[in-house]
């Protein structure tokens, strides 16, 4: 049946999100009817807002402000460590871990001559400089596991001044996994990985 | 870690539709920053128009003109028939079965006296003045099957007029369902409902 255009002029867009169809996408709107109209144009406002959304000149963090709070806290700076990271998912991944107190860089992706990504296309020039500018010490690199993260990991390692250490996060079984359902590849690199108790 | 402003405003609103929590949010917000900045705005204007949709004076559907497709359809009352919903969901839902071409009346819910869900509350009186104004000679009333769905049909039947014919719509096993999986009321319905080969 053909639904009220008002509908689904909104249907369209929600069904434009990643895991939402076309059902999904209608009940969205269906349950939006009985919001207030304060509400929705609140949320209306806020997808306006969102489009000049900026990015830190630091790291390329998403950031209302010109540098992020990361970039700004100066505690992190004294730590002498920077951590490296594919994109802003990952940026929020290593911050909400609690773990890592020093700063993070958005690289932007990762080599991909297929693509068509080679190290322009990446923010790599202002990883070096700010490891040079703020005396770092340690560069910690998370990038993913795949042949483009270890080809990545690598450049990196080549671009970086000798003087600084550079590590890659340890791969290995993640908490609470099991055995039986984990891939032989994870295996073997937890078997590489292994620590003395 | 907190998050630029603009970032946690539209995730709060996507958190508050159904079955999308503050993880999934966020990714439709991450998404979203992939869009260009016509999209956006397109996107938040259509939630703009939302707020301003109109209902059938007839059938109660929602619909941007005074009168729903299926209400302006002449096609439709000559049918004499006239299938009465719960919600909007069960009116889109018996429309896009295609197999009902009469028309449909949206009630607005059940008779709930609990939660103070009376005969007034409901689109009832309409449902009368419809049956009489259109020669309406059957009712189907496609109404969950529950104990406000049961007390909500057997208190329709007595409001309409005597000579029209009142019928529910007919339980028992869903088209590919499996007795295996299904409940005993379900499975005692369908007996009941038995029909000679």
């Amino acid at each position: 049946m053909e639904l009220p255009k008002k509908i689904t002029d909104v249907q369209q867009y929600f069904g434009k999100l990643p895991g939402i169809g076309e059902k999904t996408a209608l009940r969205h709107v269906l349950n939006m009817l009985n919001w207030d109209q304060e509400k929705l144009s609140e949320f209306s406002k806020a997808l306006d807002n969102l489009a000049d959304l900026g990015e830190c000149v630091d790291c390329g963090m998403l950031c209302d402000a010109e540098k992020c709070s990361v970039c700004t806290d100066q505690s992190r700076y004294q730590m002498k460590s920077i951590c490296v990271v594919e994109g802003v998912t990952d940026y929020i991944a290593i911050e909400n871990s609690g773990h890592f107190t020093g700063l993070i860089h958005i690289l932007g992706g990762v080599l991909n001559p297929l693509l068509g990504v080679g190290p322009d296309e990446l923010n790599l020039d202002r990883l070096v400089s700010r490891v040079t500018e703020n005396d770092i010490e340690e560069v910690v690199l998370a990038l993913n596991p795949s042949v483009e993260g270890d080809a990545t990991s690598s450049y990196i390692k080549e671009v970086l001044p000798e003087n600084v250490k550079v590590d890659r996060i340890g791969f290995g079984i993640p908490m609470g996994g099991s055995l039986e359902y984990l891939d032989s590849m994870t295996i073997s690199k937890a078997l590489d990985n292994r620590k003395m108790m």
